[in-house]
């Protein structure tokens, strides 16, 4: 295609079937182009929830999806919604929806858990494959040479028009609009529903900023609310941080037997060596060749790498036990008791909880409410749920995990 | 049918198909007569939510099918729920059913704003419909003597066995369980949903009264918002307390004509003595009737009466100002201007905004949350969302409702 | 309003919550005035169904909310379907949107039960409320004179472009897409499903008629399947025949006292006397009024009258006997021995069942599909189960309705 | 846990969460250990859908979570319908629950597809995983020995009460009444939505057999239509053949090498040898196993296996031309010069369309009618649509598939 450029149209409009949105409308090639990519076709094989899956067994759903979703939002928004879309370029409007597209490229698997054992952020593997010469890379600049950094600024915040990047991420974004009503959906649990249709329709634009008309309050309310409920119902499961700390606990021992001699795990050990990310490999690695790898380490002549690969494989996991010195010792106890290493058979539950706070009115992200009188005011000050819940405080009791005594 | 008992089985099962619990199943016979009651049948002609249809257009479903749906939440409690089941006699059981079919029964039509139009209690019509010599007074004493009266000391608290009454009313009850949900799905509003077949699951006995279980916490939170929002969303929408405090004016009107001169309203006036409640008649009147008043009335020669029965009828409704001295004097100006009588045409909302708190711990309905190690917490004490919740105050400024300024 | 014309915008676009279509938007002014019209707002008081409450409880929607429906539909087709878009004039988009709105605004109650009650053919008042001088009227043609005609021409399909009309009256329209999707939701059914937006994204335009690409196929034949099951299952369900037929007697039964003396029921009568409609009168009866009528009939001298309202009211129906000359002289003997007048206690089922086949290949109104190669075949030459089923032909024995016997 | 025994109960009874069916309900200890079998835990890592994900990006569920669902069915068919419970023993009732469970355990990737390419039944893998010394087979005998060939013979058809395998295969049977929902849920389709509770609601048993009340003819045929058109528009899409053909010819590939070399891909080709199956091996091999295989054939020396590899994994499927010698020739001359190899660039579709056929009256499963005065039908002869249907007609032109050509 010559002369190709941002609004070159795809020559037959594509739609996806979706569940939570009904259908996906792709109407720019260079769209079209970017989900072609094998970067992305990548995320087909990447769970949206990890681990999930172990207490939800429906929470397949893939980074693939979600990334269509938030991408269908962000169009929804710039499109549909007349304030947004006076505020910005046409230019604009095509860097949001790629914005969107893109945000998540990425992932690994395991996401936020493979991150901890990689030591590699995966904000910075998106930045690699926005400006090295990768095949999104490619796309972005036979489209509109310079384009990578642009979408590249959108997804790091540095873009200079706020909006643009606030349609993508912060407090009432694309992103958590379509993973939880997603997440809702394939898990099964109803705590996630809001109304979308509401919200998009309330948004509006002040000071070049995004706001939320007074009428889409309760809106906001439930949407705030389902987020803090799938939190703590789906998103912080206690099996899933069990599942996760054990995930943790093997690739230590990775890295320990590896410091001890010459190792054959230079396939996953290249991954974990952070300052030196061989991006290929990276882009190589989805939920698949996790599990293939503990297909491999059950059979490995190290006790503790062969035992958590067996367990992750099979779904054999730790209990959580409450923490205190007293249970701290009898585990310890007994694991030694096991012959079974404590730097890998106690493991201490170390979840940010603070994450879960429904929404935090004094954050940099917080949610601006456009009174009928014109004026602004911040959200936990016309909501009193909001502002008694902005001071709430969960308090939560760390766990131990080890494994079940019969 | 000789011999007829409590547990009578129907010849064959009955269901009704309902939206909200795929069916309803019908397995006694004694359940199936009430049902086929005139008194029960005239709930179809009664709207579950008065004059919502004006806001939601879809809002037209009956207290006929919320009953029903009570009494399937109901049975559901009590036959499936093993704690419940264990703590109920086989008669209870029968009880708790018919309570839940039943406690809607003395309803007219407008619901509360009906009471409040003719000083008549629903409760104690209720009473009246158990105890008097009605149909409904009949089937019941047909199967067990003394029936009735078990039956209304459920519905208004007096039975000893209190378990039996908070499953149809306590602040988590069948009743809210039932319309949260009806109310949602014939709104079409997503405020109202929550995970029933949590709550069901979760519920257990404690000292003889309804607890639910540690892992019940996030449906009831859930449940709480749901409620919360429909209140604000839908039950106290502004363009429905506008129409009720029409149709109040309009009935004093009637009140007021009544009193210089004999009348033709004695249909309707007949209603409105509290002191000498005409049963027959009273079950006799429903939303229906309401709306052939309003047709005949419009043709009235006073004209106040003739105005307001045109814009009920014809949804043309007041408009809602700011409350404040200035307001009120300038609306009244114009009123005298207009030659509308300000008793009629300057209304005050008085709606009683306490009503719409999430929960109150310190109430007598509190909610009790059974923990892990078998004791006994109020919901707040464990729930630090409703902590803050409990304490949130809503102020609302009142309105004033008067016509559409042109 | 001055200078105002067809695509006077709404000052604020207006929007109605629907749980079929999430909003239905009212852009123009027009749609707005029209909707409050006292004609168009007493389509509140009309069931969509009729006596199908008294099968699926929660079956109380109404006119209003299914002509918003179709309104929402038609404007969705000619504003989001880029083909049909392109084949109408700005005028027409409006018009049609206008014909969506207002089709069935000639409906009394119990609909189609009406009609053969009264004589009146709904058509007919149809005609009336465009044509005289009625708020209809006075609203389109302050809009622009000559627009009564049109619309009612349009609804009549003498309209020369018969795309306009297709839209909303065809085999495949918006008001039966909205009615299947209506009534399976608020009777809570799942027969009536099938994939809206799919269809609405394969209409296209062939030689100024309404065709469907071949990809739509399958969204067809699901459509047409869910209307055949709703009519098997809802709509013609035995016990909303038998009430039907129960009501048609009991107006014989006026008809017939009528003849013999002066008498009371002039109200009711001035309707049904066909030649001589009362248009007022008309738009003044809705279900409510005939459940008033009932309630006032109950007391009437005539037993017949009384005993036939007594049932309609309270939901005592007669039951289905299957027909046989054998079981019709049974019944008889019956009724003579129960002194039942056998006129009016002996009904035969007369139901039209050929309006159940679920396509008719050979009618005028058949269904064309736009092939991949540009041309056109009927839908039964394309689909071979559509071929099958338009030859298929439903047999059924008629009933004899009677009363119950104990 | 000594002196276990087929009704040996959970513990505590378990619950898994499922958008499906709400809760899946585990009561039986033998039920929790058979799912925690290494050999079912793999199913989580089998797509139901197998290649479906390239065309419904969401259509990422599992055999583990059908196999629950369809559990869950036979579990609430053998208890909850009263006719099918009293013509069990209680063994029975167990058995065939755990047959539900069990009877896609022999599945290995792209199902049929890996049928195909492995010369592997499924159905021998799974009677071999019965009765070799698997987990499987060792829980079942910890139970009660002999129990793994009883359940085997279930799965076979040969256990001599007929009505204990038609619960989960046969016509109308637990397995498709979970897919199809499932199916329709995961992928965002509305074709595969049908009425369950009423299906489950009408069974009955006669003369030991399956059959539906006549009630539930309706439901019946709208079930039925649902398989047709998930067929059609999901099961049998093109690029799904596609897909598979491509795999097929992959598949080809690695055989033709290994017979002319020795080889690497020992791995995956002791697989594909059929008289002699690895178990473990076979065990071992799941979804993400192929993916990896693909991934590391993308690097082979040969050209074809590693240009097939890469479109297999990145999404870049062939395209469909329609069958014609014409067109066959023609792309035959093109592969021919672009240097591919016309064995496996030139695809000949060979779907066997047969299967779609929505309902065979003369086959051995047919679906029997329960009337009401107590006789049986085949099912086509009491539903005419289901008689024409039978006889309906569908002949699809074959494709031919090979690259696009740009």
């Amino acid at each position: 295609m010559k002369n190709k450029h941002l609004f070159t149209p795809c020559l037959e409009n594509k739609v996806f079937r979706d569940p939570i949105h009904g259908y996906i409308h792709v109407n720019q090639q260079i769209i079209y182009d970017l989900i072609a990519c094998n970067s992305f076709q990548r995320l087909r094989r990447i769970k949206q929830l990890g681990a999930t899956f172990i207490v939800y067994p429906t929470a397949e759903h893939t980074r693939f999806s979600h990334c269509l979703g938030v991408y269908e939002i962000a169009r929804r928004i710039v499109s549909e919604n007349e304030k947004v879309a006076q505020s910005l370029s046409e230019e604009e409007k095509i860097y949001v929806m790629i914005a969107g597209l893109l945000h998540d490229i990425g992932h690994g698997p395991f996401s936020h858990c493979f991150e901890r054992i990689t030591g590699i952020n995966h904000e910075r593997v998106c930045d690699d494959i926005f400006l090295k010469d990768t095949d999104i890379h490619q796309v972005l600049e036979s489209y509109s040479p310079g384009l990578s950094k642009i979408i590249a600024s959108i997804i790091d915040h540095t873009y200079p028009k706020k909006l643009c990047w606030q349609i993508i991420s912060s407090q009432l974004d694309a992103d958590r609009m379509d993973y939880l009503l997603r997440d809702a959906y394939f898990t099964g649990t109803k705590y996630g529903e809001f109304d979308l249709e509401r919200i998009l329709r309330t948004l509006r634009v002040y000071e070049n900023s995004l706001v939320v008309k007074a009428s889409g309050i309760y809106a906001v309310e439930d949407y705030l609310m389902a987020r803090f409920h799938m939190f703590w119902q789906v998103y912080y499961h206690v099996n899933i941080r069990i599942f996760e700390q054990m995930l943790i606990a093997l690739t230590n021992r990775i890295h320990e037997l590896d410091k001890q001699e010459e190792d054959e795990f230079n396939y996953f050990d290249k991954l974990i060596k952070p300052d030196n990310i061989d991006l290929d490999l990276y882009l190589s690695f989805d939920d698949g060749s996790m599990f293939e790898l503990f297909k491999k380490l059950v059979h490995h002549k190290d006790k503790v790498l062969a035992d958590l690969s067996y367990r992750l494989l099979n779904r054999d996991l730790f209990k959580e036990y409450p923490y205190s010195e007293e249970n701290l010792e009898t585990l310890r106890q007994r694991a030694i008791q096991n012959q079974e290493d404590p730097n890998y058979y106690i493991l201490i539950d170390s979840s940010n909880f603070n994450a879960t706070r429904p929404y935090i009115s004094n954050g940099k992200q917080k949610i601006n409410i456009l009174l009928n009188d014109g004026s602004i005011k911040e959200f936990s000050q016309v909501s009193s749920i909001m502002k008694s819940l902005s001071k709430a405080n969960e308090t939560h009791e760390p766990y131990i995990f080890a494994p079940r005594q019969d």
